[in-house]
């Protein structure tokens, strides 16, 4: 079994046979299905508490044991689940404190899943006792392959033993009641606590503006859920089993950080559903979603799971598309050539009820084989397993992007130039998609991470400094990199407390060599100006105002009251160089801007000097011996054709040769 | 009285002199407006609960038998209501219960009307006392015609009462949890129930993705009203009085599946306020309004009475226009084509005050007969009169549309290719136009309605299996019937299971002849297309990917991946023939498929071969004794002048004529 | 300090020294930066209560005594506020019922700021502590200037103290609860009250309908308010101190009726908050902003205070764009052109944290004064000390526009031709900015107020009539003035009942020589036309029909079914003249129609005669002595020069000259 996942792509998806108990016939068919699907790993028991557990107390472990025996006798792993992401009806009734509390202080009544407070007792011990069984049971079953700790959580509880845990946090955190008062900048509004007992979440008929609160309440909450997956791990453990564990992460989901989870998971996965064909065309779609894989892989910076995927539509957006054909193939390998050791999909066969019966499986209700996703699931399964030595290697950029999400949390909620609309995402992918055209590899990094590594370090509107970030972009500058800063950057503190005197602050004013004064909030409809080497940008939303102190003006505004005053600026500061824009400008500046970076820096793209077409991508990962594994990825509906700087090896079929041509939807694996 | 109702056209409406008792000026005056607009009916009581007891248990019928006196004394009969559309304030006050749980299980406070618990003993048991007391009353006054139960039943009570009804229901539908767990495929996301008392009504804090449970809860809501209904006649019927009984339903109202009151009602009666002037012309309109007439008459197959509509105008649109002359003749005699044997308003005298006082009525707060509207309430009177002839026969198509309420309220929650847009009712109207404007007459029936009598049944979207109706389908077609099926059909069974299998499920694949692959959610702004006939049609929001199996294909897809697959097939099977459509096609589709069908099929349209000018339409009503009454109706603002293909007499005015001439909202009526 | 307030222009802003307590440094350089910027005065402690009574009982005002006398010192004057803003976190902790009670019945939690009930007792109890003793401690300080009684009140409470109080307010008014179902015309829907405690405040779960009820809760809630603005400013009394009180109010703020603070205010102040720079231009902004400034000015028909404004940007809007140079200076100076003594801003510095830490503010957290906003701050200062002769002036028009917020809240609730869409306020707007254009002065009058000192008196859409205001819109016509009327008018009478007989009512259709009919609403896109004095002008959203009793058809409707009726009409009564408008015209006709009637009756503009190009406005305002001050505002980025019709002198530099040059964004003061 470490054998399979250190050695061989995973491909499979979640099963759910305990929606089938009393339908031999069908379980039978799902292990023919699978062998003709090459499938050799499938994750169970995601939701199926009230199988394990029908009644409390009462354990029913047999149908599971049946189901991995028999997957394992036909060559297919599983990866089980723990069922935490939804309670059994019985418990719900019987213990409602399992519920959730949701902002407006209502308990949840039993329904969905994800509905459970992460802090209730009775919950810790249910799901402790659960875990604890089946790694008792399971844990060394030799079909197992990891753990896959409960589902996507997400969501906060705001019950009375939530809130108290908080002030508990609070406590922790701060100390005394002045210390919290001065964080939070209390006194604004006769806000100043006087007892710990006074402090409550944030919510609609209560405090929302005390932004140190709604920030802290925040990082509680991604802690409380760290916290409980860690104890579903200790379960585990207890349990006697020392497998793997993972958890299925949801990419940009907002409402956590995942990068608390580093230390409580062996290995990253996620689940990936891109809108493949709702936009005009499908490289917008393709570009986030590699950021995204950028992202998850920089959980732990290590090759990881793609532990969810369509085979072909999902039934939850409000418009649903079939992917024509090659795109399925396109888009799981696409997470392949970004660090994914596996394509796994939702799910194996169709529910016949309930809110997910028309999310696309492997098996449709129709039941056979012959049906255009099964033949394309079987074609990649093949595929999958001529690209198992791509399994011991990684993604290693030069580039980094700051994406913090503590930042992001605070300059949404801060109330500035333009509220609800600050488009923190947005402006990463605007600056990502340069790279990604370009074919050259980016980590995206928080404030926390190490930043020695990189040669290009972009931190677009680090509004929030936490974790010494201001001091490591400093030595990272000093040290002679290259860094890139933007308008609304390092305005506040960890608790977004403003900094007194020149920004951006903690002496980024001198890195920069400037100060900045003003920012104007710009309409949708309104824009100003650049002109930099010769071509006009667009300039949208956010233009700061700058005051120089040695920067030097690279470009500068056209428009408005402020037309002349600089846009975009240098300043060399020990052996390296910091940029910074003042404006947020349309894409095609990054890219010039990028372009004309990686050029003069040295930083070399996954093919080179070769010059990509339109919506076409080269990703490359590096083995520990040094081999590198360059992916040529075609999002595009055209054949595309194109030289290559020196003959490459196709990894698939061995050919060599000194061109490219890529199908509609096509990818292709090269080495040298 | 009976004479009345069944040799005349009713014409009356909304009259509540309990909000004038302090004014006998104003009654004495009612009477004599009312003789002047040639009313012979009026209703009354519907909100009047408070003045016929103010205080618990005192009964003040005494102004009422004034006012039915009156009224018949001056040749005005009554329509006489149960006051249980809104509850006297004493009554919420001192019996909370009597209110209404909304789905977040907060109960309302007084106000409104309509906020009632079906299930409340106190509210039954005081609703019992008033009917079974008016019925002692006035059941056998002269001047009282018909039964006007309680008013525009609508909404529904999620407290402990009506869910514990629920229960009972739910056991009584299936009778093992084990049937009910299968029948919701409950053990998704661990949902079995263990217990009946675990059960809870769908709502937002709860369960709603269990397709299952939010499906019965809603036949539940209409079982509920219904019994309420019924409960409310036999208090009638306790109290002597055997007059018919109706109550005013709402047309495509969504909440209710009006076909289950069928048994109830001894005539079915609706409120029908279309949006007038509202659209680029009223063409439209005039086809909803056309269709929802028709959908009202076939809650009994037989003729009905429109017992609202405004005189002038609405006041609860956002924006409410006044009717050009001729409208509002044109739109009353439109529902007597429909086969409606009354017209009847909302209301007769403008409130004074609160919500309704600016809605439209005969008689506005001026308070003379000197204004537009009188005059044209009078003059369509004095019309009415001169139509009794009509009372005796009833509208009888040869064609069918499957309009089936629970099918649109599973196929609106299933979560599938275009969410909260599959459109449904928008899909029934497409195909209905076209029949409009051919002036062919169509009933609306649902999948238990007998399918025998039709030449042509059209079954869109017919996603949802109940009431046999497969079978139906099935000797319909062999029998020598005309099917249409379309795109996302046959797919679930009576409680939202997936078929196993091929669908369209239950065998219809073999009457098609094809089978159903993929289907493909289109964004709004997207469009593919097939060519028939020579002619292009655009196809929209759906496309269906088929395989036939026998059926021959009369169009294709042009675009997409999908291009050059079926998008239109007949197969032959038994002595009929059924055609399906895989995508949603612009109306003009509808109109040239259909007028193909019509013609070959000896269809006869109202009148004949006669080509009708764009918004105009024929109706035709037919008496037992053979004699065909044909109404041509124009719903444009230009005069229209057509031959016809044979002389027919003016039914009004005596005069025979080979041509029609109609001014701008002209209506006629002909016969041969 | 009566001095100041009389003799100088106040320039000055928030001042929250209690955010800084443990800052001497930051306290210090306040002093000195103020003098600086020539701030004469600050307004203090606004939500300073936890640091003047951080325990219950228990008061610290040790600070505030040397904030006010190191203000004074320096001499700089204390404007002082009552802190009831918000209450303290350990007082909510408390007494929970000083939180206020929304319109669900929920109870706020701890949070924001004016969120208390005004009935609680408690509350009532600790602020009347509150402010007697801030009254002993420094009513008769020589720094302090005035009282600033609490801030921006807001809001309503659904407590049942607040309830209780609603009924018993309802029993003063109506004596019995025959006259109140009466008056609310309650039979209808069978709310008949049989008891007191029946009635419920109006609400989302209870009665929204009863337009009566909904109407008096709103007078209700203004009562409340000012009933507790005044026990405010008895506290004060009762505290030893006899110095004048404000409120901040602002604008037109829509849930109070201001008039009805006229008695308890000594002086009335607003805080001003345009959207500059957010429109394709300034110039309908700077219309609106002129406007509110009238309607604040007739609070008290005197002088006001401009309470706040932002020296730079607002945090709070979607968008929140800088201020172009001289917009800062235009914009506050504005207010004086209106009848504002005073400039000032909110706030002197930028918080650190909290939801206004990016509000604008005079020194931001830089913390130095070389700012461009500083810098403009400090220019106007020293301008302001110039202009201390226009403090006795004030603004006496010739124009009255009735703007009534009874009658606009009663209108927004009818249920009638456009329901949401009525746009009273957008309509007064309409009218009035024909006068801003010609440089004419308007007052904006209540029912209530006397008429009988204007020339014209505009009343659009008087729908409810209260205050006598038919008798004195009869006499003041009778007597020689001239009315201008329009649709939807004289339709009920104060309690929202609809007249009977001919409308508009109560002698209206006498002096208007015409009854109205009936009322077309229209969708946004459609529209109608009129041809006046030659020129065509487009007529939307409403068009009423009017039949003619003596009053002389001006213009008529060009289209639909009543071109032809007559749009524009006048009626000769007594003396005077009154005009019927009958539909909604664009702004170029009221442009042209007042045009007209200014010349014809001899009002005279501000600069006479002189025509004032696009975007620019002249004021006037007029001193005991009869020195008239006339200012000239250039809303547009354009120089402007025009000629004027006799020399006038420049009131800052003493040059006299014949014609008018201003900057972008200029302004200048003239006098004969």
């Amino acid at each position: 079994m470490e054998t399979l996942l250190n050695n061989q792509m995973l491909h499979g998806g979640d099963y759910n046979p305990d929606q089938w108990l009393d339908r031999p016939d069908i379980l039978k068919k799902d292990i023919e299905l699978m062998k003709q699907a090459h499938i050799n790993c499938v994750s169970v028991g995601i939701f199926a508490w009230s199988s394990l557990e029908p009644e409390e107390g009462h354990y029913t472990f047999e149908w599971l044991e049946r189901v991995i025996d028999s997957l394992y006798e036909n060559g297919i792993y599983t990866v089980l689940a723990t069922p935490s992401g939804a309670r059994p009806v019985w418990m719900a009734h019987k213990y409602p404190e399992v519920l959730r509390v949701d902002e407006t202080l209502h308990r949840n009544r039993m329904g969905a899943r994800h509905n459970h407070c992460y802090t209730s007792p009775v919950y810790r011990e249910k799901v402790w006792e659960m875990n604890r069984r089946l790694a008792e049971a399971f844990g060394s079953h030799p079909g197992v392959l990891l753990w896959h700790i409960s589902n996507e959580y997400g969501g906060a509880c705001y019950c009375p033993l939530c809130q108290a845990e908080f002030r508990s946090w609070l406590k922790q955190k701060y100390g005394t009641l002045e210390a919290l008062n001065k964080a939070w900048w209390a006194p604004f509004w006769s806000h100043t606590y006087t007892d710990w007992a006074q402090i409550e979440a944030p919510g609609p008929r209560g405090e929302q503006l005390l932004h140190g609160l709604v920030l802290d309440w925040r990082r509680f909450v991604t802690s409380r859920t760290v916290d409980f997956c860690d104890w579903e791990k200790q379960a585990i453990r207890a349990g006697g089993s020392s497998l793997p564990v993972t958890t299925n992460l949801m990419g940009f989901y907002y409402d956590l950080d995942y990068t608390k989870f580093r230390d409580v998971l062996d290995i990253a996965s996620w689940d990936n559903y891109p809108a493949w064909r709702t936009e005009e065309n499908d490289v917008q779609t393709a570009i986030h979603t590699a950021m995204t894989h950028d992202l998850m892989r920089c959980v732990k910076f290590a090759p990881f799971l793609m532990m969810e995927s369509t085979p072909s539509q999902v039934n939850w957006r409000d418009v649903n598309r079939l992917k024509a054909p090659g795109l399925h193939e396109l888009a799981s390998l696409q997470a392949v050539a970004h660090g994914s050791n596996s394509v796994q999909y939702f799910q194996w066969r169709q529910s016949r009820g309930a809110s997910e019966k028309f999310h696309g499986a492997v098996v449709d209700h129709y039941g056979e084989s012959d049906t255009r996703v099964f033949g394309e699931v079987a074609h990649l399964g093949e595929r999958l397993e001529g690209l198992a030595a791509l399994c011991h290697s990684n993604v290693k950029p030069e580039v980094a992007i700051l994406f913090d999400r503590e930042n992001e949390w605070a300059l949404d909620a801060a109330c500035g130039p333009r509220n609800g609309a600050m488009h923190y995402e947005q402006t990463i992918e605007s600056h990502y998609q340069a790279f990604w055209r370009m074919g050259v590899g980016v980590d995206l990094v928080c404030e926390a991470d190490d930043l020695s590594g990189y040669k290009l370090v972009i931190a677009p509107m680090l509004y929030l400094h936490r974790a010494g970030i201001a001091a490591k972009l400093r030595s990272f500058t000093a040290n002679g990199g290259t860094l890139i800063g933007t308008y609304w950057s390092g305005l506040v503190d960890e608790n977004d407390l403003c900094f007194e005197g020149a920004t951006p602050g903690e002496g980024l004013t001198e890195i920069y060599g400037l100060r900045t004064e003003e920012i104007d909030g710009l309409r949708d409809e309104d824009c100003n100006h650049m002109i930099w080497n010769g071509k006009t940008y667009q300039l949208r939303e956010l233009c700061e105002l700058e005051r120089l102190s040695g920067a030097e003006q690279l470009a500068c505004y056209s428009d408005d009251f402020y037309a002349g005053k600089p846009a975009l600026t240098v300043n060399h500061f020990g052996s390296g160089a910091a940029y910074f824009l003042a404006a947020r400008a349309e894409d095609a500046f990054y890219h010039d801007f990028y372009g004309m970076l990686v050029r003069q820096m040295g930083i070399r793209p996954a093919l080179g000097s070769t010059a990509l077409p339109d919506g076409v991508t080269a990703g490359l990962r590096l083995a520990a011996n040094g081999t590198s594994y360059v992916t040529v990825q075609n999002f595009t509906e055209q054949l595309v054709c194109f030289p290559l700087e020196e003959p490459m090896k196709n990894l698939e079929n061995g050919c060599i040769g000194d061109s490219v041509t890529l199908q509609p939807y096509g990818i292709m694996f090269l080495t040298k």
